[in-house]
């Protein structure tokens, strides 16, 4: 972790006055072979311990001694990465150009437990974005637009100057980046086909303010389990016992999915009542499934093509 | 397709005694946007027609007349390819080099029809493959060798000379070029995971003398349809009427599947009647199931870690 801030302040030491884009990926908080690896030392990094009491249990998860014990590790990997990243800062503000950089934080997927990575439930899309821009006003505020990655190439070429369009699905957020409800970011989109290459589970959604839908392209298939959540104690924990309920949600509800999934995430911030097909709800669903069409049309799907059969 | 042999012929010419490997893919007979791209002329070759009544009819298409049409272009199709083979070989003759090149022509997959291409079954896999070496003292012999073309690479590397194991799959052809019957050549496995990037249906097979078992890991999905045969004239003739046949197999059959897949090719040579389950078959399946799982583990297939949800 200390040794990436190091070598991000050789990078700026070897161009100090040219242009730079800086792509950083921490293994933390990635499970590693072993657990979160916490057992290793890192050099310029106090590891900050949890205890099981201490830790904020999702209701996707099941509370259980090996759960607890599973998110107070993983926290104590989150502590690195923060340590991290404050060591990065600092090498930045040691460059001096502190002042003319953009600063994006994000993480590419929720966390690594069952439930939250993988999935496009909130838990796997409700990711942490932070940005730092030299010009903000208000640091520190908080931004309620509905963003996504496909904004961050977007703002990244805004940043550099880079005019016109690109046929881009994506937006710039610098325009935003000091409102706390910008008009018109209302509406996400995800797309998943596999986490590893023999886990293909495609799938289509769209969230809004008040809703989700998503389109499980291959629902016949089981939910596949990615082999670093597949090893965690806490799914070893529920495969030992046998238990049919993760958390709030039956294993059943997790494992096979229907075609189609709508919730309305006002009332059930969980996702665990399916109202697709519930004849109050037929509006809601058309017209989402009408936006959700609409931009797998404008990106180009491939997987538009499995509509032929239908 | 005679531009080809123009082109083999110049690079022939630039490299006179030097080795090389010269791979050529012809887009015949592949379907094309319309049909067999027959109505196009080809400076050079003799287009050679068919009429409907003068083609074979796999008993896995049904005979209806476009079907005989479409699978006279596709004989149109082959007789364009062979006069480009033939040109080509013309073109190596003229090189001076026919006395020392191996010549290796082979088809990538079945005929572009349902029931064959994208299939495990025979008509997917009993591909053409003809082998002329210089040293050879019986040209035009039949090899009844099961082979496949994991063979291709050892055979070259054979030709060239390179020694010593690489740890490949396959097993050089060249000490059987010219034996009927050679022992030790009596099962080849195959693997299949997607023909289009959505079209995502892994199976693993092996093939024996008598017996192929096919098994599919996701049996619970439709089986695809490539984006070529769907628009066939013999797919869209089979949607069009709803037929419930399709040649000798039930449509139903071909496109709903079940995990593991038995036919005794002596007596059912169609691959019509799945003998997986059938108490008298139960030693020839656990046999062929503990081969295909070794070729499985031997060959690293990452798809062996479905096994452990079952």
């Amino acid at each position: 972790v200390a040794a990436v801030a190091r070598a991000a302040s050789a990078f700026f030491a070897e161009a100090p006055n040219k242009p730079f884009a800086l792509v950083v990926g921490y293994t933390d908080p990635h499970r590693a072979a072993k657990g979160f690896a916490n057992e290793r030392t890192y050099p310029g990094i106090k590891p900050v311990r949890f205890g099981p009491d201490e830790v904020t249990l999702p209701s996707f998860l099941p509370d259980r001694p090996e759960v607890r014990a599973d998110l107070a590790d993983y926290y104590q990997s989150i502590s690195r990465l923060d340590q991290g990243i404050g060591l990065m800062l600092e090498a930045l503000d040691r460059s001096g150009h502190a002042g003319d950089t953009l600063v994006i934080f994000l993480s590419d997927n929720g966390m690594p437990f069952p439930g939250a990575k993988t999935t496009l439930y909130d838990p796997g899309l409700n990711l942490p974005l932070m940005i730092r821009s030299p010009a903000q006003k208000k640091p520190g505020m908080v931004n309620r637009a509905l963003v996504s990655w496909v904004d961050v190439l977007p703002t990244i070429l805004d940043w550099t100057g880079v005019k016109g369009s690109r046929n881009l699905a994506g937006r710039s957020l610098l325009p935003i980046l000091e409102e706390e409800n910008p008009k018109g970011w209302d509406e996400v989109f995800a797309s998943h086909v596999c986490h590893e290459v023999t886990m293909y589970y495609p799938m289509r959604m769209i969230r809004t303010r008040t809703h989700k839908y998503i389109r499980n392209l291959a629902h016949q298939l089981d939910y596949p389990c990615a082999q670093d959540l597949y090893d965690s104690p806490t799914w070893q924990g529920i495969l030992k016992r046998g238990d049919r309920m993760m958390g709030n949600r039956t294993l059943e509800q997790y494992v096979h999915r229907p075609a189609e999934e709508l919730y309305d995430l006002e009332k059930d911030p969980g996702e665990l009542h399916n109202l697709a097909g519930e004849a109050s709800t037929s509006t809601t669903l058309a017209d989402l499934r009408k936006r959700l069409k609409g931009w797998q049309e404008k990106t180009n799907d491939p997987w538009l093509v499995k509509y032929r059969h239908e």
